[in-house]
């Protein structure tokens, strides 16, 4: 029999999150893949994930529009509600036999609550992870209403068990992002053309640059103006010139853009490319040319560790969350970043970490959806 | 400095979990109480909630109609949408300090992730507990939302902080039904008339009777009817009367709801009386009175306890709960509830035992409420 | 080539009106029928239409929930919002070529805003009456943004031009409500098992009795109550047994019902008999029997003329509707009702008058879809 | 006693055209100013229209967000939905005694129908006018649900009243944009310093240039870029500078702004100055110095008729609007607006003309809305 998998991708980041699952599971004769579109995923100023996957040959089987427009907490909030509204209707037509979640971002809550009250077993990737802002919650909220459970390491698997989930119902697969690395790292030659894109100063990415990726921290609502800020004053003290990524949707974005554009005008020369969408393959060449990522980006803990980067982490988002050798610390202060930059820079690239997998989470979790079990009623097991 | 409280009542069970707390919360001099009303609280054919508690004498802040008719799984997680586009907006405007939270229907979910998300603490009661039903996915995903813990017992404490909670928002307060149950037997004259409402038979209380309460598995949907035909053969089968309630408004309530008005129609001379509402105080004394409780409401596991009710728990609603000597457990099986009614009331009323509090848990709220800490970034404990 | 009408039913009075150009649709060799359920045809307390439906033949596309419990005129407000979310998505996947839309009820507003900003033609039916309530607005706003318009009168088609509607848009196709009728009253025998069913005093339908049938009228919202209070005493007075339907699904149908509930509590001795829901065909038999229809139903203009029942009209609801001799208008007074049906049932039947159409309606909707033409960008006409 | 006058503003344009209104409320001795915010006044990337608002001392008593991203003809269905789900509880909370509406945008017929359907009269603006888009059914369709109509003009004054409107109801005020446009062109010296937001080239405001208002049609969805292309090649080829507004949030305002990204790629040396907003009070000096404003705005048919700006006008938007002699329409063919604008050019600014009033439409408004009365059942006037 084949079981339908129904797999909700909400943003760019989801994508390179899944996709290589995606792709196992188009390919396993026993799975039928349904992929269902929505939040910024479907967006023309989040760079149209959806034509980028349609153009990587997957077929749609349903978008939702969901991203009340706002950027606030209050929106971030609501959001989540009408999504659930949505994804209802779209699980009654699918009828799918297994939904797939993803991570942590606030729309897989919508996601993981709308199968859960259907009587649909919900698999989860990536619990058990420990991080900060809201994220830290709605994660492990995820893994309390999973039936199928995805962790990336030993360690994340021992949480979800700690976290009262039955021992055979967790899988360790490793980090599907890894397996996009991967592949990326192997196959694909740098397209420069991209640099005609964004906006900015030129860059030419053969000599040294810095790389920069800070996104909002939900639970500090508020201060991603004077964050961000304080990054790229450190970043241009460095003297060398970096590539900038817009934030993602989130409650706080905008302040984070804000503190960019304002930052550009005070700084006429700055000496800075900004992108406000990067296909995955690029950024992840990118990581593998930078003299140092800076900034909050989860791929500074998870890609970076397995590419080898140099990465200065800045602030609470990626509190606590398991890291390699190449991950310095630090605080939202100036000086503090600026030292951390240097040190990175001097050391240089370090040997790769497979902490989060080895590049093959997505086969082993297309294998597993195809034959696993699980208890549709839940129970803590003590 | 006034700390404002804001409480979420979404359906008269809900009431009784905390009205002992909203009164000890209304009596504090450092507490201001927020009232929100929703969901089916707000409801003529539920008995307009909302009007007793009124009458109560509290004063309602805001009230948040929610509930999209069909009492489907698809509809469940639709209202909880429409209650978390329709939360933020109320939280906006009261900015309350902390929002309390009560027990694990599916409606706190919405008022947990619009607090959360909007960074505004979350406490919450009844959590820790083990059950069946999608309520146990949904009360240990409150618990990893929640800030601050107030559990029923000793058990349940052991079980928030394994879940990952620092030990310190962790609060035993017993459960405040019980506060309810020792007022309304210290206090209150039972008022007989309340029978003259509901419909069919007419039942003598003083004289032997059977009290049944039988609610939807959500995750069992379509079971119901069946489920409630079973226990309604056995009933009649002991040649008492009976009163039977209403099940609440869940996901299946309308196949329980069938298979009641199916059994009447097949069996005319049926000795049952109905009732769509019943206040909570007269609900306690026919507790207090009914040689067994059937069905699978908590009461029989919390309620019953306290006041020695012997009780038939039928099916895996309640099932793991902590509880007392005077419950037998039945599968949905007419021989075995009926051989089950029989023993119950054979040995007559069981003593009483404090499993889920001493009648005090409301003003103990009150009070932690007025000095508690919390960390509005949560982080897992280990 | 096949053009794909798509066509929303809401409630059983839209399925009523609508229901032999359904018929005509699903047999037109070049239409093809997209059937979207809606409202309070999906729920169980009003009888579930929707089974009805698919007993009849017909294949359901999509089923939307839409109704927020409450029935206030907020709720009905919102409701529609809800609908307006919900339709979308619909008209996306049916992909209709024309959607066509019935009367003047709330949820109408949802459909027809969701398919004209879709930029989807809009086909409506029985505009260009007048009436009171908000269905006076409500009507005339739908015809504003209608492409097609099926008027049931040359009346109402003058209103429809004068409205600034381009004349080859306007079709004379009459009330497909009447088809039913006249399908009715040439080919079914009656009934009577039907009389097991509903609540109160037996009636036996073969000596006189009257039928009351009485809606809440939204913009005089808080009335009701009092409203079906004054007409259930003039029908006791009249000493003939009544036959009382219970109202649809509008802001105010709680005091409708609560007055009926009151008023049998009072009157224990009521020879009434309540019905929630009653098959159409029966409905049609009973007017056709009784001596008289009291109340405010649209029935009692439409259907009633072309019977020759004698029709006792209340209040606003209906006026300036056009309609025939059969009609005895009388306002919320006691004396003045009870005078009106004395006199009425001294009267006794009338002529049969064609009015509102004379049968076929039905198969000329499904004609002219097959071949019109529109403008999708609508301009006044002056 | 004090009236209150609830108003809903939703966006930049919304805002000019009723501010004069807004604060001749806030001064009327008897009237009380509820000022609602809601859809992309909101919104940081339509430049915080609620700031400018605050800052002109408006107390804001209510935020409603209510976009959902996306922009297609579906997102802004279904944003008129939960625009629709929130207004209710706004005005629940507020309690109003009118609801004033303006214009045509898609977003009235939310505030127009949670007015209506719970009995709160409407108050409209704008009323009675012609235009192409889908904003003709939108306006009418509010003509039909409002009980107040306030039409700028005497001609829509007739409209108003041969689409069954009472005269008594139908007060001519003129159009409060004038009234603006009034006080700019009075008092204000030109600010040149916001020349140095926006993107692109500098240009001086001294010396001639062109000004271009491109918004979508939503009935011609889907044309958007090509439409905008013809217009900026044609603008280029007159050889002079040229400023450049975004297009407003409605369905296929995305395309628009592909059209003239994609433009500026193609044309490095554009000579193009582009703005995301502009506060109204600048764009109007801007009206008043250009030699000729192109696009589709109804400013080019409002305000410049009062002002004397000649205007090239674009496609079926503004059609059949009553217009003065400033306006010459062009198809969406490049060679046909190329020789308008040079007629223009030749031409120079033309004499005054007070088609849609003479600046004291506010106060008229105002002084109305303290004493009129209303039928709140409305009823077509044949």
């Amino acid at each position: 029999m084949i079981r339908k998998i129904c797999v909700f991708v909400g943003s760019r980041a989801n994508y390179s999150s899944i996709k290589s699952a995606m792709v196992a599971i188009n390919e396993h004769p026993n799975l039928e893949l349904q992929l269902v579109l929505g939040a910024s995923a479907l967006l023309d100023r989040y760079g149209l994930v959806s034509e980028l996957i349609k153009a990587d040959g997957f077929k749609v089987s349903g978008e939702v529009y969901m991203l009340l427009e706002g950027e606030t907490p209050t929106t971030m909030a609501k959001s989540t509600g009408i999504g659930l509204m949505e994804l209802p209707t779209v699980f009654e037509r699918l009828q799918p036999d297994i939904v797939l979640t993803v991570g942590d971002r606030f729309e897989t809550m919508a996601t993981t609550i709308a199968a859960s009250y259907m009587n649909i077993p919900v698999a989860h990737t990536m619990g058990g992870e420990v991080t900060g802002t809201i994220d830290e919650s709605i994660r492990h909220a995820v893994t309390k209403f999973a039936h199928i459970h995805f962790p990336a390491t030993k360690d994340a698997k021992d949480r979800i068990i700690k976290l009262g989930e039955r021992e055979e119902d967790v899988y360790v697969v490793g980090c599907p992002r890894i397996d996009l690395v991967d592949e990326v790292l192997n196959n694909k030659k740098i397209n420069e053309s991209f640099m005609n894109k964004g906006i900015g100063s030129k860059i030419d990415i053969n000599k040294p640059f810095l790389l920069v990726s800070q996104h909002p921290v939900t639970t500090e609502y508020g201060n991603g103006e004077s964050q961000i800020e304080i990054t790229l004053n450190a970043v241009r003290k460095t003297g060398y010139p970096s590539i900038v990524l817009w934030p993602n949707a989130d409650a706080g974005s905008d302040d984070i853009a804000r503190g960019i554009r304002k930052y550009r005008l005070k700084n006429s020369n700055d000496n800075m490319h900004l992108f406000k969408n990067l296909p995955v393959n690029v950024y992840i060449q990118l990581m593998s040319k930078t003299l140092c990522l800076v900034g909050n980006s989860s791929s500074g803990i998870r890609e970076a560790a397995f590419i080898g980067t140099p990465v200065v982490n800045i602030g609470s988002r990626q509190v606590m969350r398991e890291r390699g050798k190449n991950v310095i610390d630090a605080s939202y202060n100036e000086i503090e970043i600026l030292e951390a930059i240097k040190k990175q820079i001097k050391n240089g690239a370090y040997p790769k970490e497979s902490i989060y997998g080895d590049g093959n989470a997505g086969v082993k979790i297309a294998n597993i959806l195809s034959k696993c079990t699980w208890n549709i009623q839940k129970r803590i097991t003590y």
